[in-house]
């Protein structure tokens, strides 16, 4: 019997939750203000959204989570990569006749590829992604990596670049294969199965290969950048002029093709160049693509650009750089309970805490109260309220003030005002959202 | 081909996100005073963690997504709950062993199961559920559901009740069980396949029975309340103290034994009375268990409380009582773009914009002046900040208040503070978290 996470997968425990609300908090700001709007696909969709046609990355061939349950003849996929099914929904869902075009999404969720783990490379990880369907405008790159960029930023990366690359129009790479293939004919049969596949499939990909990276017709291979049409190549100068006119640092690198069949035009990496990162420096990819959009039986041509980058190696990226994220701030009031006769009212004080927003404790285990003051503590209290069986008969209890180790007694009826009191109305906040305070929510004071 | 969501899923699209933003804000804030610290487990685990010996529920027995990839023998389950995967992470992280129990958990996020889809029952569906691991106090049954009770008021429900049981511990349980083996030995052969099953695997659930419920047999069937031990009783009645105590509502369900077989001690459910919400009234649900900490292999008798409720229901219910949830609150600013020539300036202001906080779109397509100004109706932008080949050759820009419907002429590099002025700067928040500007996400002002 096995009660251990599935290998390549792990929880997210408390203590390590914050970093990822902090991330997930500035995901959702960026976006906001950059005029994104989420969109939740469902974690495993029809096999075929993800296995298009004779698609050559190992991603489709070799790392999908694909099952049919018994007594159906359905095949699943967990999905391994977001844009697929935000493709999907955007013709399901006839986005494409929407009067403001384009549709500018983002999502955040589990993806999950069954590959072999390593560091920053887990079999279900989870993945902040943008996708901008429906429209064509070097502008829109542009927009699509500033957002990145900026967000990166400002989560506090600093030793990171833009690559970028084209892979131009479909004449662009229809001459480029025929001379890469022209290129490879002879030397091909003594490169790695991977390649030789490729070969066949996709030649571009054979760029991508990491075995091969070093050989002699690697570095001879022609360049994409030669076989550009001029319309082409005038999209591609558009998307460096705006980045430059926003002031983002960019490298041209004309061996990046990205490992997705799908790519047409501009195709782009953000790397971090911290040496803790290792072999896995790309922190953010994406690229533009004109077939998916049809694939799915939308209009023909309508084109989008998407990027995804990798939670976890992002989070390994800031720690890399020495990044803080998300500190946890204690509670605000520990309520401690010095008799079991006493713990309705503890409880009905607790209650009262948090309604008046106020992030509070109570003790509901009899424990001495060494050791429920070594909770105080450990939970980094700012206030420990003492309720005795005593205090209780007189209508009062102690408030401790942990920070200036002063005490006070007040009315049982007094505790949030005396709360207010101490740390300002201002500094918390009342946690139900209706605003005639007429709900029965508990969450308003009388 | 098939190229639309599995049966039974569905997408969130960005049209309804904002519903479940607020709810997921609400559950946030919620579990933040209440200080339940929130955990994440994969969305699939090992079979096991889910199948536990003889296991009666139908979830486990008829509705898992069951598979085994090829080349592997490892059978994976994709998780139809949330409980089994946060004990298995208290067991196997040894959170028995923190010092200050319980671990007060809650998650949100997808839960699969393979049912046969009705309106509120996808086959995968969101839950928000809450586990309190590693104590026993009824203090802490109550403390779940005020939880529970007050964050369904807040989000809004009124036609709301807490439906609330005992199944008592093992001595109350054994001596129920036989008492009920004994009320339906003859009787038996006559019920449902389903209740025949239950009769050998676990009593208890025949009074889940939907089938035969209205029988005699069901009716005249003896109460559990009539063989609970002292001890149970006085655990339970410390429980309906507590709930009386904090004004929450309550009907003892004796009938109630919930669908899952790890249950003791306190069992409850949160209906709603909305007769729009038809057979599905069960808005929240959860009990106390006492031997699943044992079962993942941690420390014997090791008690846990849980709930759990489903975000879609949810949303089915505030619909269903007039709730509206999530109004979107337009742009603040639609940059419009009168020539082809002056995009790199239009993305200039639109990235100054969003840096200082403003939520801002801008115009990439060169559409007729007209078709723009329909995108800012639409869009329910709070300006229109006009940008043309002779403003920018003047260096500068106009800016149309859509509320007031006057226009003034700002210089180029002034339009950041003319919206402030416009909005006051405390409308809108920098979204950058560093704390001293110097870093480079362009986020600042100068």
């Amino acid at each position: 019997m096995n009660y251990q996470v599935p290998r390549g997968t792990q929880d997210v425990l408390p203590k390590d939750i914050s970093k990822w609300h902090q991330i997930e908090e500035m995901i959702r700001q960026f976006c906001y203000v950059y005029n994104f709007e989420e969109i939740r696909t469902p974690i495993f969709e029809h096999t075929n959204v993800f296995k298009r046609g004779n698609d050559s990355s190992d991603m489709v061939n070799k790392e999908m989570y694909t099952f049919t349950l018994e007594n159906s003849s359905t095949s699943l996929t967990l999905r391994p990569e977001g844009t697929a099914g935000v493709v999907r929904s955007f013709v399901e869902n006839k986005m494409f006749g929407y009067p403001d075009l384009p549709m500018k999404m983002y999502y955040v969720g589990p993806q999950c590829r069954h590959e072999r783990p390593q560091k920053g490379r887990m079999r279900i990880f989870n993945q902040f992604g943008v996708e901008v369907v429906g429209a064509k405008s070097p502008m829109l790159d542009v927009e699509a990596i500033a957002l990145g960029y900026s967000f990166l930023s400002a989560v506090g990366l600093q030793d990171m670049k833009v690559l970028i690359n084209t892979l131009g129009d479909d004449a662009s790479r229809d001459a480029y294969r025929t001379a890469l293939k022209e290129h490879f004919k002879d030397g091909i049969k003594d490169m790695c199965g991977d390649c030789q596949r490729r070969y066949e499939q996709n030649p571009l990909r054979i760029l991508d290969c990491k075995v091969d990276h070093d050989s002699e017709l690697m570095k001879t291979a022609p360049k994409m950048s030669d076989y550009l049409t001029e319309e082409s190549k005038a999209y591609f100068q558009a998307v460096l002029d705006g980045l430059d006119a926003l002031g983002i640092p960019y490298e041209i690198e004309d061996t990046l093709v990205r490992g997705l069949d799908y790519y047409t035009h501009t195709v782009f990496e953000i790397v971090s160049e911290n040496k803790e990162m290792g072999a896995q420096s790309t922190v953010l990819a994406g690229g533009r693509y004109d077939g998916l959009v049809e694939y799915f039986g939308g209009p023909e041509k309508m084109s989008g650009i998407g990027w995804a980058l990798g939670i976890e190696r992002l989070i390994i990226a800031c720690e890399a750089e020495g990044i803080v994220l998300g500190e946890d701030e204690g509670l605000d009031a520990y309520v401690l309970c010095l008799s079991p006769k006493v713990q309705i009212e503890a409880l009905q004080i607790v209650t009262e805490l948090r309604a008046a927003g106020y992030r509070s404790e109570c003790e509901f285990l009899n424990r001495s109260f060494k050791a429920q003051f070594k909770t105080v503590e450990r939970k980094k209290a700012k206030t420990a309220i003492i309720v005795g069986e005593k205090d209780i008969e007189q209508g009062t209890v102690n408030i401790k003030n942990i920070a200036t180790q002063t005490q006070q007694t007040v009315a049982l009826d007094g505790v949030v005002d005396a709360m207010d009191a101490l740390f300002g109305e201002e500094e918390h906040e009342h946690v139900c959202t209706c605003e005639d305070g007429n709900c029965t929510c508990g969450q308003h004071k009388e």
